[in-house]
């Protein structure tokens, strides 16, 4: 019998499971060898020297006496940080733990999983050095507080080149990024909201493109209202797309102008923004809304019955359907499929179009890095989308592949070096770099993160687990299905 | 002619340079190479994955879906999160700039090249992962705050299992380490105060072993009451030392019950506690407090002539000197050992008996991450500078050699390991681990740390800069000496 490995998997799965079953098993599985995994590696990521230490005495250099010409050049001025210590290449992944992927409040230290995961897809898919800073954001009466993430971020952002802010609950983190965004001069990025829409409309572009349709005259409908389809609802518009013909919905209902509840609510600025450039017809029924849309986003609540069947029944045809809730997206793709849709998208791996940050922030990142940028703009998150969706196209897109995959090293390259050029256009870059110099230097970075993990691994660095640990918790998971 | 490496610098300094003009030379040479080899590198340090990415596939292991077993479990238990994340073996070092070695205020960003070369040095010499975190702790008034010092540290405690604070000026470093010892439960470390009193403690029972002396009797001089010299006190009379027989002075005077100053002023607590624990003789001059003095530890202004050599000429015989301001000692060696001292140690690597925290800090902070400490006591800093001075006693003390070299690996893990010994004596350890097994880890860790650095260089991960941009940097320091 073959080893089990994480690439053929499904081939250890007994073929009488059903779809839904297979999916429960594998999520059980990947948790269940993760705790473990974790603990045998006690974390994922560790500090490693990128200068020279031929000897003891470059410590003289790379401390005292010779570094104190680094630290008053910098004093002079402050700029020269990015040239003369890791800042150039370092971003924070800074979460304060309420809104970890799908478990909610999971504590500070809770979050550290996530957010080294993060650093260590930053590291393998763009060539940037990420540290996680999981954060307690608590103020005296015991709620997370939007104002000390604010000061927090505002602290320690001499330190970095690039702030990522992750699963923060709402509403702090509507006013942490556009707070921190208006009074950093760095770029700040929220990967649930600006990360999750740059992906969206990528693959929006490209299941366009293959259903013959334009983004003009689209009837849209974007399921949930949180961070990351109130960001897409404002990445469309960008792209083209008529705000009147838009429809969202959050747990009450329909946005539109009339909703008071909204409207009277100021930690929900951004909802009500939408409300009044949203749903020219007023449509307040997901009946009225879905019937002849051609596209519908879903960012809402894990299904697999959040959006149904009947409702995909009522769109046009060539309907375009992403369904985004992990760990079950809203609806099944082949539930989708049979009700009618042309291309269905979901946030997993295991389906075909992954919809996921992954793609995106490795490359955007590794962009405002490159070109030292003071901030980053929609558009130029609307840039990396565009260049995604043509790394796509370039390699050939199907209804089943709208979108490049985790593996294709070219997608982050390309990325960074047009939003590079984006920042520069936009006044936004401390240096100037052309594409192509961008493009290169992105790519040499990436291509030495993945031959450092090779080598490490080769070496001993990284040790291989026992096989034994991964065919245990296979059929652990199995035996308690 | 050879090439000039850093360790044959000597040879290639001109014969006719008397020492001062040599000490001063290769100052001048470190900061610019160091400027030079900082850009060259663009900063010092890297993160590298620790743990296998044997196929794309295990992203779903170390992020979504299986991280999700990681968050929950470390939400129940906190204390997983040090054998689950990089936690457990990673440090913060966090500094606000505004005391950056000798330079003063550099601002936040101009403390990064001091801060993540000791995360460089906490990794090459101790196994130790850690972060620079150089902050902005200017309030509303412009002014450095302790509290938001104190706040940003307790916010980002949770990421950690251990702080190490930096170069805080005075008073803030009081109140941020007193309170954040008091209310954080990971340990925190001030080097520049416990740090250098370890080492001097250290030096001093081997200075003191050879000169045929007592703690117990020593008269003892501290010169200069700051961070370093007020730890100092407290941890020599730990050790044994007579608190009436030592005298301190800050730049007003001497230390006694009459400093209405100190007493009035509550930023100096500290200094006004040992207002009233030394000085038993109510002594004020220098004159009166060198005469018959068998120890003087300097921690004050950069010299030459800031301890004077007719003081030191009024010590008892086999007088220890320990002049330790950077870059230039209170008093040189040749100048102190002319005056009548049996030993003399300084700060720098460039003469006999370097007293340098780098000897320390990366031992303690392995020490209390390998048992998980809630806290680094006095105590345990003491049990260090046993450690340290028992090592070196083990290589073989003499008057030149009172310390073990940065070069020496035992150190650093004997250290480790006794730390961990005495956190768990203490009721400091989350979990217990055998002096053995502690010592053994530390080894290993550090011996990794070591062969990374060479696999890296050896590689091509790291560079080996140019040699001509060597020779020039020392061409043109000769050239404006």
């Amino acid at each position: 019998m073959q080893e089990i490995k994480l690439n053929n998997l499904e081939e250890f799965l007994p073929q009488s499971l059903p779809q839904e079953s297979r999916a429960k098993a594998k999520t059980l599985f990947y948790k269940s060898l993760a705790l473990k995994m974790h603990r045998f590696y006690g974390g994922k990521t560790a500090v490693m020297p990128k200068a020279g230490i031929f000897d003891i005495n470059w410590f003289n250099v790379w401390y005292t006496p010779g570094v104190s010409a680094v630290s008053t050049a910098v004093r002079d001025d402050n700029d020269l940080s990015f040239a003369l210590s890791n800042r150039g290449n370092t971003v924070a992944v800074i979460s304060d733990g309420t809104r970890v992927l799908g478990d909610g409040n999971c504590t500070p230290a809770g979050g550290l999983g996530v957010m080294e995961g993060k650093a260590m897809l930053m590291k393998y898919l763009g060539g940037v050095d990420a540290h996680a800073l999981c954060i307690n954001s608590r103020g005296k009466d015991g709620q997370p507080s939007a104002d000390k993430i604010i000061d927090f971020v505002k602290m320690c952002a001499p330190s970095y080149g690039a702030i990522n802010l992750e699963d923060i609950s709402q509403p702090n983190c509507y006013k942490v990024l556009d707070t921190l965004r208006r009074e950093c001069d760095i770029p700040v990025w929220h990967d649930d909201a600006q990360g999750t829409a740059c992906v969206c409309a990528a693959g929006l572009i490209n299941a366009l493109e293959l259903a013959g349709k334009k983004i003009e005259n689209a009837k849209i409908i974007l399921y949930g209202a949180g961070a990351a389809n109130t960001a897409t609802a404002k990445f469309l518009i960008k792209l083209g797309a008529d705000g009147g013909r838009i429809t969202m919905f959050d747990n009450i209902g329909a946005l539109r102008r009339g909703r008071d509840d909204i409207k009277n609510n100021p930690d929900f600025y951004r909802q009500w923004e939408l409300c009044q450039i949203t749903n020219r017809d007023n449509i307040i029924t997901e009946e009225q809304a879905f019937a002849d849309a051609d596209v519908v986003i879903a960012a809402s609540k894990p299904g697999p019955d959040t959006v149904k069947p009947q409702w995909i029944g009522m769109m046009a045809p060539k309907a375009i359907v992403f369904a985004c809730a992990n760990p079950v997206p809203e609806i099944y793709p082949d539930s989708a499929k049979r009700a009618g849709a042309f291309i269905v998208a979901t946030g997993r791996g295991d389906f075909p179009n992954q919809v996921n940050n992954s793609l995106c922030f490795p490359g955007i990142l590794k962009g405002v890095l490159l070109c030292r940028a003071k901030a980053i703009t929609d558009d130029m998150a609307v840039v990396a989308a565009k260049a995604i969706a043509k790394r796509a196209r370039d390699i050939g897109i199907t209804p089943d592949n709208i979108l490049p995959l985790m593996t294709d090293g070219e997608v982050y390259a390309a990325q960074a070096a047009a939003v590079a050029q984006a920042a520069q256009r936009e006044g936004l870059a401390r240096v100037n770099i052309s594409y192509e110099e961008a493009y290169q230097k992105a790519k040499k970075d990436i291509a030495a993160s993945r031959s450092l993990a090779s080598l490490l691994e080769e070496k001993g660095f990284i040790k291989t687990p026992p096989a034994s640990l991964i065919e245990e918790t296979l059929e652990e998971v199995l035996k308690n299905l």
